[in-house]
C-alpha cells in the first residue's frame, strides 16, 4: 500500500474513529445547527468523551461546557466546528496547538460564498500543520460502528452494509435517511463540502478497507482531483463495489452542477465508459444508486443473470420481468420434470401458472415455502424474486428461513401490503434480504447486482448486456 | 352519445353508486375476504344499506344478516360475492329475481383456475337479465364520493382527484395506497379481474364523464376488445387526461401477461405509438404512473415546457435538471434585470447562485417567498420547481399561499427532510401541490403534465419531444 493511500485511510480513520470529540459552536438553541450537532452526537449514542465548546455556557444538552479548546482538560482528536468563517482559521490554530488530530467543518461562508481567502486560510493550516480537515460546507460524518453522528442532520443510528459519500448535503441525507427508514442501515456517510483538504478519494480509500462497509454509493458532481480520482477508482472498486451517481447528464444540467460546486462536469459519455472499465456501477437516478447499492451490498453475489419470479401477483410480475429483461436478465423457462414436482406439492392451486414467472395466483406463503426448495434444487435459475402482492401473513418468517437454508439470493418485491408491508420488509431488509417497494426497483437492484458480480468474475462479455 | 356509451356509464354507475349493498359470503373471520370486504364496506364510512348474506348468522360485524338474497326486506342495488365459484351463478339468478342491478364478483376459480364453463354461465346470465358484472375474480370496486369501498383489500378513503382501473389487483392495491399515503387521494378504484361483462373500456368511460376525476391511471395487459379500446381511448382522452401503464414491453413480460390473463400483448412499439397519437401517456413503470397521474390531476396546466428550480440544494436541483433535460423541458436562463431584482431581495444572500437552477445555497423559507413573486413577474417559466432538502420550517404554509397566488403551477420536490418532510409533503398534496420524494421523479411528473397540456392544446410539435 502506497503511503498517500495510508495517510488517506489513516486521515478518514482519525475523524471517524476518534475517540473524544469537541463541538465548537456548541448551542442551547434547538433551532442552530451547533445544538443539533451536540444533539446528533450524543443521541447517535457516542461512547467517547464529548466536550461542548461555547464561552458564554456551563453546560450544554447535559454535558459540561468549556469556554474554547485549551480549557478542555483531556486530548481531544477530533473537533467539530459550527462558527461563523471569519473564526474558523483562529480556532484550527488553537486545535493545532492542542494536539487535535482532525477537524470536520460544518460552517459555511467559504469559497461557495464568495470568500476563497478565507478558505485558503484553513488549507494552509492543513498543509503546515498537519491537522486533516473534512468540510468546510458540510452537513458532517456519520460513522455507525464508532457511534459517531458528527452531522446537524440527519441522526441515523441503524448499523447497515452501505457506506455513503456525496457531494451533496442533501443527496446524502436522504440515502441515509432511507436506508434508516428500511432497514438497511449504513456503515457510515460523508458529505464532502468544499473539500478543502480530505476529497471523494480519501473516503474511498477508507471504505474500501473498512470491513463494516459491503459497498459504497457515491454521489458525484466533478471529483477534486480526476487523475487521482480515476486511479483510486480502479483500484478501489477491485476491492468493493461502487455505486455513482453523477449529476451533469445534461447541458443544464452540467451548468447546475458548475454552478453548485464550481466544477466542470466532463462529458457524460466518457464518464460512463470509464465507469465501465473500472468496474464501478454507474446509476441513472437517486433511487437507482439506493436500490443498486442496497441490492449489491446485502445479495449473496449471483452466479449468474438468469431470474425466476415466484408470484401472488400476475400483474406484478409482469412488469417486474419486463424491467428484468430490458436491463439484460436472463428468464428461463421451467423444465417438464420440475413442473410436474412442483404441481405435486401441496399447498400449490391446481390453478397456478407453472412458468417462470411461477404465479400462485393467490396469496398463501406455504406456496413459496413449498416451491423455493424445489426450484432450487433443478438449479434453473440464480437469482428468485419473490413477489408479494397485498399482504402476505408469515411472509417475513418465511422468507429468513427459506435464505438461510438456500444458497441463492433471494430477493423480494413487496407491494400493496399496507401496515404488514412496512413492518414486515423492514424485518427482512434488517435480516439481510433486499426488499423493494416495486418489481421494476426489484429488477434494477438484481441488475446492478448481476453486473457487479460479471465484473467481479472478469466476465466481461455478460456486464456489456446487464445494466 | 351513443348508446354503448350511455349503457357502459349507466352500468358503472349503478354499481358505484349503489344506493343499498348485500355481501353475499359476508363472514365473521377476519382473515376471509368475506369478512374484509364487509368491514371495507363499513369502515369505508358507505351510507346506504348494507345486507351480508351468511345463512349461519343472525349479525355479523353488527349488522343483521340474513341467509339469503331473497330474505331481504329491501331492494338491493348491488350484491358484492364472495363465496365459492361454483355457487356464485345460483346467487346471480336469485339476485335477478330480486331485481338486482349488478354485481362485483370477488369470487376466484373460473377461467383463471380451469373453469371457462363456470364463467360462461355467468356471462350469459349476464346477458339474458341486464345484470352488470364487474369480474369475476377481483379485489373489487372503491367510488369514494359515495364511500363505497366494496374492495376486500385494501381500504382506501382519501377523496382526490385520481382514478385507477387496473389489469391487476395489486398494482391497483399499490396505486390507491399510495394515493391515501401521500395524501392526494382517489375518486375510485376498480380492478378488472376476467371481464366477463364489465371490461376497461366501460369504467374508462365512466370516469371520463365524472366529475370527481381529473385524470385516469390504467394498468393493462391487453385490453379485452382493442377495436372498442382504440375507439373509447380516442375519445375519452379528448374529455379527461389518461395515463397507462401497460406490461409486455419485452418477449418475457409479453409471456408472463399472458399467463396472468390469457391474452396477447401486442407490439409494444405499435402500441406505443397509438397512445401518443391518441393523446394517452405511456408510463414506463409503477412509479412513473403514480408520478405522472399525479402531476396531471394536480397542476394547474402548465402554458409550456420551461421549468425554473428553486432549490436549498444544489445537488439535489443538478439531479432535478438533469432528468428535466432528458425528458425535453426547457430550462430558461435568468435575465439581467431580474437577477438584479432578487439580489436586491432582503433575505436572499448574496452568495445564493442566481441562475437556473435558483440556489439559494440554505435553508431558508423565506428566500422563496420573496423570489417566487419575482420571477413570476417576469413571466420567464411556464413551472416552477421548489426543492427542499432537509427539513424546511414553515414550507407547507408558504407554498400554499404562494400557490393560492400564482398562476403558474407549483411543484415541490422534498428529500431528506425527515418527520417533517413527511408530514409537510401530506399538507401539501393535499392542498393540491404535487409533491414527489425526489427531483428525478418530480421531473418526470412534470414532464408528463407538459406532454399532457401540449396534446390538449394540438401542439404535436411540443408533445413529440417532451414525455
Amino acid at each position: 500500500m502506497s503511503s498517500q493511500i495510508k495517510q488517506a485511510i489513516e486521515a478518514v480513520d482519525s475523524i471517524f474513529n476518534a475517540r473524544s470529540v469537541a463541538v465548537i459552536g456548541a448551542s442551547q438553541d434547538p433551532g442552530k445547527m451547533g445544538y443539533m450537532t451536540l444533539n446528533s452526537i450524543i443521541q447517535g449514542g457516542y461512547e467517547g468523551d464529548i466536550y461542548p465548546i461555547n464561552p458564554k455556557a456551563d453546560h450544554l444538552l447535559g454535558l459540561r461546557a468549556y469556554p474554547s479548546i485549551s480549557h478542555v482538560p483531556g486530548p481531544i482528536d477530533l473537533i467539530v466546528v459550527v462558527i461563523p468563517a471569519p473564526y474558523v482559521a483562529a480556532v484550527l490554530r488553537e486545535a493545532v496547538e492542542k494536539g487535535v488530530s482532525a477537524a470536520v467543518i460544518i460552517s459555511g461562508g467559504f469559497r461557495e460564498a464568495g470568500r476563497p481567502d478565507l478558505e485558503e486560510e484553513l488549507h494552509s493550516i492543513s498543509k503546515k500543520s498537519g491537522l486533516r480537515i473534512c468540510g468546510p460546507n458540510v452537513q458532517g460524518i456519520n460513522y455507525v460502528p464508532n457511534k459517531l453522528c458528527a452531522m446537524f442532520w440527519p441522526l441515523v443510528t441503524a448499523p447497515g452494509p452501505i457506506a455513503i459519500i456525496g457531494q451533496s448535503g442533501t443527496v446524502t441525507a436522504s440515502l441515509a435517511e432511507w436506508a434508516e427508514f428500511e432497514g438497511l442501515g449504513i456503515s457510515g456517510a460523508v458529505n464532502l463540502g468544499n473539500q478543502v483538504d480530505l476529497c471523494e478519494s480519501d473516503f474511498l480509500e477508507f471504505f474500501a478497507e473498512d470491513e463494516k462497509t459491503r459497498a459504497i454509493a457515491l454521489y458525484l458532481e466533478a471529483p477534486k482531483d480526476g487523475k487521482r480520482f480515476q486511479q483510486t477508482l480502479q483500484r478501489v472498486a477491485r476491492k468493493k463495489p461502487v455505486a455513482i451517481l453523477k449529476s451533469g447528464r445534461t447541458a443544464g444540467g452540467q451548468k447546475a452542477a458548475a454552478s453548485h460546486t464550481g466544477s466542470l462536469a466532463g462529458i457524460d459519455e466518457v464518464f460512463s465508459g470509464a465507469c465501465r472499465q473500472l468496474g464501478v456501477f454507474r446509476a441513472d437516478d437517486l433511487e437507482h444508486i439506493f436500490d443498486s447499492v442496497k441490492a449489491i451490498a446485502t445479495m449473496p453475489e449471483p452466479q449468474g443473470n438468469r431470474l425466476l419470479v415466484l408470484t401472488t401477483s400476475g400483474g406484478s410480475a409482469a412488469l417486474g420481468i419486463d424491467e428484468a429483461e430490458k436491463r439484460g436478465l436472463s428468464i428461463p423457462p421451467l423444465p417438464a420434470p420440475l413442473v410436474e414436482k412442483l404441481k405435486k406439492a401441496q399447498s400449490i392451486p391446481a390453478f397456478a401458472s407453472f412458468s417462470n414467472p411461477l404465479d400462485f395466483a393467490g396469496v398463501n406463503i406455504e406456496n413459496f415455502r413449498e416451491a423455493l426448495p424445489i426450484l432450487h434444487q433443478f438449479g434453473v435459475a440464480d437469482i428468485y424474486l419473490l413477489i408479494f402482492g397485498d399482504p402476505v401473513p408469515g411472509g417475513a418468517e418465511a422468507v429468513e428461513q427459506l435464505a438461510s437454508e438456500m444458497s441463492a439470493p433471494l430477493v423480494v418485491s413487496y407491494l400493496g401490503g399496507g401496515a404488514l408491508q412496512r413492518s414486515d420488509s423492514v424485518k427482512m431488509q434488517a435480516a439481510g434480504i433486499p426488499v423493494f417497494s416495486t418489481p421494476d426497483r426489484a429488477a434494477r437492484g438484481i441488475a446492478a447486482a448481476v453486473w457487479n458480480a460479471c465484473y467481479r468474475k472478469g466476465k466481461g462479455d455478460i456486464s456489456a448486456t446487464v445494466y
